[in-house]
């Protein structure tokens, strides 16, 4: 009999705890002792749903949580948290974590996954790291949000940044009752949206109570004596806060991967082949923390997201565990709520597609949820951007209520399969009056975009 | 400049009115003189609107009809309603066509659009053509079936057969305050699913109120000596009704057509290539009288769907134009909502499966249509089938609420392009709290699904 192995995983949450489970789903404790070390209060939660927390649609905690440690110690998993890996030492086979009372030791291990997740980005300004100003990635940050949200006190919310997680964070401090303010350096926010798409959004943003400054970037943080922040300055305007959250999205957190000398992309995510293995041996990488590949533009991305971070998670998983997996890449998708606003995107935007040097033809249609004599139908928008010539698919956008957005899986399964608009225009979606007018805003959008690719063609020739 | 040629349309809804409005777009009335033939009173309107039209969700029958003959003399289209085409001469090129007066003429065409729909099944038995027995297939049926619950005369109604139209006229007359009962030959309703998830489509129907009759075929109908109907009876009982509706699927309409010596396949639907053309020269048909290749078992299939019907019309109407269009089949995608249950269906199910040679297996997952923590979040069943070695996804079903049905359109958008369910795994579908759980329902089955084909591959080596 071999040896027993030990497995150390750097990071609780979806990938890490995915890889973990799926490693000892494949190998029992005998064969490989799985340590967990993370730095955070909590383990294996929905970083997604804090938001929702934050706002009172989830009221309890406990909710977020998938598995508790001691969940996890009967699986034969040991998982320790407010344990910070602080370094990793791929010569030696070791890491240095720091316990929370501040003790150190060296942690060996036969394999190593890196699953350190993202960090928020932060304005480097004085004040931008004051008592009352949060970024939003561990569920702790949650709990301090929803900790100064309950306590009354905060009247004014500032949040600097409009992507998704700004505009899902303004929206639950609005349902707790703030005026809530939110700046944006660009001029529309949910920048992975065109502008056309975001100027909906915008509206939709404005149409909860929330006052949007576009096009102001922030110059500063004013605090209190006592180090509590107190206002946001754009070069316009003072902004009185009594609480800021950003939300100018994240980055990988591979500083600690990078100093050990582990491969980190243009993006600043770990590198990993599609079994998640890191070029240095026996090191692997899932989740937040790692670059992937974008499967419609080619090029390495790193998009943090629960979907990705938990199938990357249970593909290092079964590889640690002696099976085969792979992650693909992505084709970035994005899902979103505001009010009964729902947005959705996939593949590359306008910007994205010239960036990746495709020329590109772009069709927006106005459509309706269900057939239009069904009540309940409600607008819905769709745009859809492809390569001229060829007309294949590059992206889509959708905008709308009910219902509206989780129909972009189709148009991302469209784009994983590399289909044409013309080839679309012939698909077989579901059709009924509750769930559909009977040419589907999709087919419609489709149709649009290959006559427009038909016409551009015939005005070039 | 060539002698203005003539169309006719025999037919006046979706397949019929759709090759007229293009045709008219690519040739105007100098060149296309275009004369549409229809036997009842509405044209252009929505047949799978009827059931919400008896049931008073939809309360203006204006409502579902898309264009009125004067729109349409607009364009320079002459509809005639109440005119009806009752033979077809392919030698001399006419089409004998009987008005409302009882009068007939013959119209000459240089091209002939045969869009003459389906005809409601009836079982051969006495009194199946008794006053209060509808079928439901034109808007006329609609208009006389709401007529005769609104008169308030009917207490109790019995609807046979259980398909898509059958479930959604029980819903529909149960809102009209009707005791309703449903009899079907087969042991579940919704041929379509397999036994398992048409179980669940039962109990549903049981919940709103339906009393229903399974495995017991129809034996006869009593009707009271002025020839109206007063039972439905089976082999084990006697349903009082004072309206009967059937819901026991359609036919393709293509007698006609057959008379004419106009191919008709082994499904009863009109023969075409992928440009809706039929093997008699100058002759094209469209919508519910023909038959069309189904894209997974490669076999004819005649499928009666207004998005189906608009779509070829629309490619007849292109090619009828001058263009060129193509219909290339259909994947068998079907969605319907009993109440507050959604149903969903596409590809092949396992008998439809092991009819066309595939061996097969298949998986159920219980999940949620969203987040599990997230309010609101409702349980969906989903159903996938593969092909036993290749694993390549053969068919799916869904059963579930709010927002369950419409996931099928990512199902058949894998299925068109022959995704096998490994493949599926890597799917980057829309995440986020309200939309979905972190691992998506079609992840789950795609995940489960490819582990059974595997098994089973273990299991045979």
């Amino acid at each position: 009999m071999a040896a027993r192995e030990r497995l150390l995983v750097i990071g609780g949450d979806a990938a890490g705890m995915s890889a973990a489970s799926q490693a000892r789903r494949r190998r029992g404790p005998d064969e490989l002792e799985i340590l967990v070390v993370e730095r955070g209060h909590y383990a294996s939660y929905s970083a997604c749903g804090i938001p929702y927390f934050v706002g009172g649609v989830v009221e309890d905690l406990g909710k977020l949580i998938a598995r508790t440690p001691a969940e996890f110690r009967d699986l034969g998993i040991d998982l320790r948290l407010r344990t910070e890996a602080v370094e990793i030492d791929v010569d030696g086979g070791r890491v240095r974590v720091r316990a929370e009372d501040g003790g150190e030791r060296w942690e060996v291990y036969d394999d190593l996954m890196i699953a350190t997740g993202a960090v928020p980005s932060r304005p480097r300004l004085p004040g931008a790291d004051a008592a009352g100003v949060h970024g939003v990635q561990i569920l702790d940050d949650g709990v301090a949000i929803r900790r100064a949200v309950e306590d009354g006190k905060p009247r004014r919310a500032v949040v600097v940044g409009g992507g998704y997680i700004g505009l899902e964070m303004a929206e639950a401090m609005v349902m707790r009752g703030l005026e809530v303010s939110l700046v944006d350096i660009a001029d529309q926010p949910m920048q992975t949206l065109d502008p056309d798409m975001g100027a909906i959004v915008a509206d939709a943003i404005r149409g909860i109570g929330v006052r949007l400054y576009l096009g102001e970037p922030v110059a500063g943080f004013d605090t209190s004596p006592d180090g509590h922040v107190t206002a946001v300055r754009t070069e316009s305007r003072t902004l009185p806060a009594d609480l800021v959250v950003f939300g100018l999205g994240v980055k990988p957190a591979s500083g600690l991967a990078r100093e050990a000398g582990v491969a980190v992309g243009p993006t600043g995510g770990i590198v990993t082949d599609r079994r998640m293995r890191t070029p240095t041996e026996r090191v692997w990488a899932a989740g937040d923390c790692v670059e992937t590949r974008h499967l419609v533009s080619g090029a390495p991305v790193a998009i943090a997201l629960g979907t990705h971070a938990n199938k990357q998670g249970r593909v290092a998983g079964v590889n640690l565990g002696g099976g085969y997996a792979t992650f693909p890449g992505v084709v970035g998708t994005a899902v979103s709520k505001i009010c009964t606003v729902e947005v959705a995107r996939t593949g590359l935007n306008e910007r994205e597609a010239a960036a990746a040097g495709f020329a590109t033809l772009s069709v927006v249609v106005e459509s309706t949820t269900r057939a239009g004599y069904h009540p309940g139908a409600t607008a819905m928008k769709t745009k859809l951007i492809a390569e001229r010539r060829s007309g294949r698919l590059l992206g889509a956008q959708i905008v709308g209520e009910e219902n509206a957005a989780k129909r972009v899986d189709g148009l991302a399964i469209a784009l994983w399969n590399g289909m044409t608009v013309e080839e679309m225009t012939g698909l077989d979606l579901g059709y009924a009056p509750p769930f559909a007018p009977v040419w589907d805003p999709v087919l419609i959008a489709a149709r649009k975009t290959a006559d427009a690719v038909e016409q551009d063609m015939r005005s070039r020739s």
